[in-house]
């Protein structure tokens, strides 16, 4: 079986590439990156455009078939990056216990966003990724989904022909797409029944996954899925542990990982966490106004806001940190994920 | 001599003074309180009129002479409050530990703004505050100066005048403002020369105070000083602390602080801290996005990142972060002060 | 009967009442203002404190009884000022042709905004101050409108309670407070028919009225009504006339109004306008992207726009337009009227 | 001589080259283009990625020698499209009267922006690209500049090797840039003297061209140069005329010009216009807000309200507003061109 290997590289712009020869320097070879992710310096709503120039410029540099995912927004102490995932091809004697799996939906319909079809898409797709990957489902600790929004155009060309969609607002789109896409990552891990998924959707019962992330952007069609676990082994190499953030400000849930990284001398490679606004308008019983600034979304607030905790808790502001976790842990909070290899590089 | 108490009263909206009847709840009288620091919602730039609406709403509820520093900007998961200050007059036999003054300078013309005229006048006023707490120098802990800018209409007519201005920006000037105000801090404390003020007003030298607290606003016209220390007597009830964040993810030295009060049992009432982007456009070697953002002003972004790490590191959200640091603190950096008391609300 | 007056003030800023003392060195009492029509310098959507700021003042300036409506967003060239309506109590021999009546109805519950029962409450309003003012159905030009808005706390309390409201986003809700109010005013100006009030809630039917200006505020809670209409007498000093533009760029409807006025020698005394982002995401056949920028409310946009438009076409900045047309003139357009006087500012 | 042709598309988003079949559909090869001017739908600021997306997707659609010119910013009912400028070769008996000439500079260094090598290397090249068009020099109506900005890292990088920069704001850098370049064309059309170009750069005395264009973004290095005019001959065909708006609300200047194309049946191609804030914080003595908005750019603000008048003069939205008009037309105001044909689509 394959072991995978995540390696994180600077961008001086979204349309920056020369990470990947920092990666052949590193032995890895281009052909083997299943996967980048990327944290482009847009806005991170509808009309960001790094993550369609980012999207482009990678797709030209990589493999067919190589997954991309951009995350707009790096709000705040934040800085664009881009994290590559490559395989070694199960040529080695002891790979890694970090597995990849990656998988992509048909185009979603505009009438299909946000609602039940799309949540059975991408469950089907996360059930691909996770074979492909080799992980149980217990021992999947991130499943990250790109995921499409709607636009104006699309609005309009569904009405026209008399079809439904799940909202008019394009912004709000975002966060209905993020919504069914975590419910199928839920459903597929088995997390949630199917029989929840309808009233998630509607909103009569609260419902998330704990591994899920999901980002919404204009610059896919279908759905891309990238999906972390460790495989049932004797550890070794790069690995991933995740929690789940309570609220906006639950440092304690990352700092119990981070301590038990350190108790065994671990480094960490990378951070993926999912930020959101509070939907009651307070934390922890108090007022925050995320929801009711007008001039800055409330995904760009919750970004800035955990991104800031998570960089002073790493010291490190290259993390991946995705705002909107609609069914993405618990209301307010979100999953957090960290993929570490201990200090020397290689076995524990 | 009088002892200072620091109460912390939630804010409904900018124009919310109903704290004041908390305050009259717990024994403290209205005509006690000698300022008044507000967190309000605006984007803490020009064009923040929650300021200036927070500013009448406290000036008509506070007896006269009460100072008003009204800052803007409750970006991510801050939330908005009110800061009240008051002294017990001298009547207690035995006075907390902490000391507050507070100072008004004359109205700063627009052609002084920024420059050396404007760092002499706050300095005169953090003596005269320093002397009415009766507090050392070095046992200053926090001076919050709420200084002017220069708006579209004061840069024309002083023009028109023949005269000069500092900047021709209006955000710009916000920043010219804060750093003046901040050096006329540090040269009356003692933590810079005289000789120091007009290089460091050029750029050639680097200079701070590790106290100062400076935000600009366009709801003044003079400069408001608030200054806080502790007196040098056994400790009793409220006292201060203070420490400089090296860069806006320095959670260490805050958290040597925090670690120090929970030694003694203390519970934090109160955290001033300063926030800004660093001009070099990195943070620990890594680039950020704050000063090439024009969706968004770097201060609102440093504020929402800092917030975000002390909300996280303390478990509150309703702390003043202020944005701007320019001579406060290192670059980059900002100081932080917090206020506590023991963990019985009395002696330690 | 009494005639009324309109009269354009000037504004420094969103507290500036001086315009007030302009007002008596022409020969009006301040006793006599029956209304102030702010347009102020926020960025008129959920969090816009300049509209707050300006009630404030001009509550305390103005007789008890005067109406205040406050609309935010002088974007592109337009600037900030208030106008003025007052009414001469009817001891003139000879009153002007125009006609003001003012309502205020009771607060609108959070479970009522958006829905027939606003429908309702403002039909009755418009009706109490068509009749105040004497002036037919058919002789009323404009009537502006200020309605509440949803705040998160409020839709937190509601949901606390078990009731629902019309939609869950704080700027989606100044939409629905905007289109309720609207279909108010075309109700009871007998514009539309009752029965197809809930339909065009529902967003079946298309209905709207042609002189209806709705503008949503944090600031209120109840709605506050202001009517202007034309006496049916022989035609003397002020009067009123409208028309609607049919998009954002129909210049032609404007100049047809300024070119009659033209003809008759009138002065242009002030410009109401309404204005919008086309829902289909086009104008005329071409895309706009108003509705899919996720740094600038479209609201901004709209305005801006229109705002341009119609200050180039009169040659003057310190017009009303206001953002937000649901309702109000066909989709896309809006309602413009005009208020003139004969050149040598009395009788035509 | 080659005849110049210009050719309007539509544009689905910033990477849309669809347009280029219809220039094939019109008979028009692409290998005839010779530049392509983009009105996208970023900010247009210094974070617009949406130019370098269409810059990417254009350079890799066109022959190489094509200019690529992308502007962003089409706030309020500006539509996003491309103009496509062709060339025939010379191999018509009778070009039309349009010419176009292209020329690009050298890279500017970050020491040079804004400054007096910018002027130079500018002038330079409108000079070739004048003489490739054979246009004499009072028969330029419009010469587009794309310049380079600053970057926070070139901004570091420069002051580390000891050299200085214009300014230190990577927003203001790009007024720096535009106002350089505009010089430059005023120097090589001979609109100014050599001996004015440092003063105007000091802002000492005010200097302008009456028609350049000049659009600043990260996406180049160097200048590109897009010029057009009329050859002195028997007209025939699309030509091209200009006009200066004296300032932001000036409907009769171009005015003016729409009825003399009226006049002659003619139909327009398009309209090139530039759009500030003026810096005196009024228009025609009233206030505007466009420079104390610290939400919104100026230059979105301007954009908007400019795009507002001109697509209601027009009847059409599709037009090309750029913002920043520094040495570009009047203070406030700014230089417009318009290509126009006769009706009939041929000779007038």
């Amino acid at each position: 079986m394959s072991g995978a290997m995540v390696h994180r590289v600077e961008a001086s712009g979204p349309g920056d590439v020369s990470g990947l020869s920092q990666l052949n320097a590193h032995g890895t070879r281009a052909e083997s990156v299943r996967a980048v992710i990327g944290k482009t310096e847009g806005n991170g709503c509808v009309n960001d455009f790094s993550r369609d120039l980012a999207s482009r410029a990678w797709s030209d540099a990589l493999p067919s078939g190589a997954v991309t995912v951009m995350s707009g927004g790096t709000e705040g102490v934040l800085s664009p990056h881009f994290t590559l995932i490559s395989e070694d091809g199960g040529g080695l004697a002891s790979p890694s216990t970090l597995r990849v799996g990656v998988a992509v939906t048909d185009a979603i319909a505009p009438a299909e966003l946000g609602r039940r079809a799309q949540v059975d898409a991408v469950a089907a797709a996360v059930t691909r990724a996770r074979h492909s990957a080799g992980v149980d489902v217990q021992d999947v600790h991130f499943v990250l989904v790109k995921c499409p929004l709607l636009t104006s155009g699309a609005i309009d060309a569904t009405h026209r022909r008399g079809e439904s969609v799940v909202c008019t607002g394009t912004y709000e789109s975002m966060a209905h797409s993020r919504g069914a896409a975590s419910l199928g990552v839920a459903l597929a891990l088995e997390e949630i029944a199917d029989g929840v998924v309808q009233p998630a959707l509607d909103g009569t019962v609260e419902a998330w996954s704990s591994v899920a992330s999901a980002s919404a952007g204009v610059e896919v069609r279908g759905c891309h899925v990238v999906l972390l676990g460790n495989a049932v082994e004797q550890p070794r190499g790069q690995r991933i542990c995740s929690t789940v953030m309570q609220d906006a400000v639950d440092a304690a849930s990352v700092q119990h990982l981070l301590n038990m990284i350190a108790a065994e001398g671990g480094r960490i490679v990378q951070v993926f966490a999912k930020a959101e606004a509070d939907e009651t308008g307070t934390i922890r019983g108090r007022r925050h106004t995320m929801l009711t600034d007008s001039d800055v979304a409330s995904t760009r607030h919750a970004r800035a806001a955990v991104g800031g905790l998570l960089s002073g808790l790493t010291g490190d502001t290259a993390l991946y940190v995705s705002g909107g976790a609609e069914h993405q842990g618990p209301a307010g909070g979100g999953p957090v994920a960290i993929v570490w290899e201990p200090g020397n590089g290689g076995d524990a």
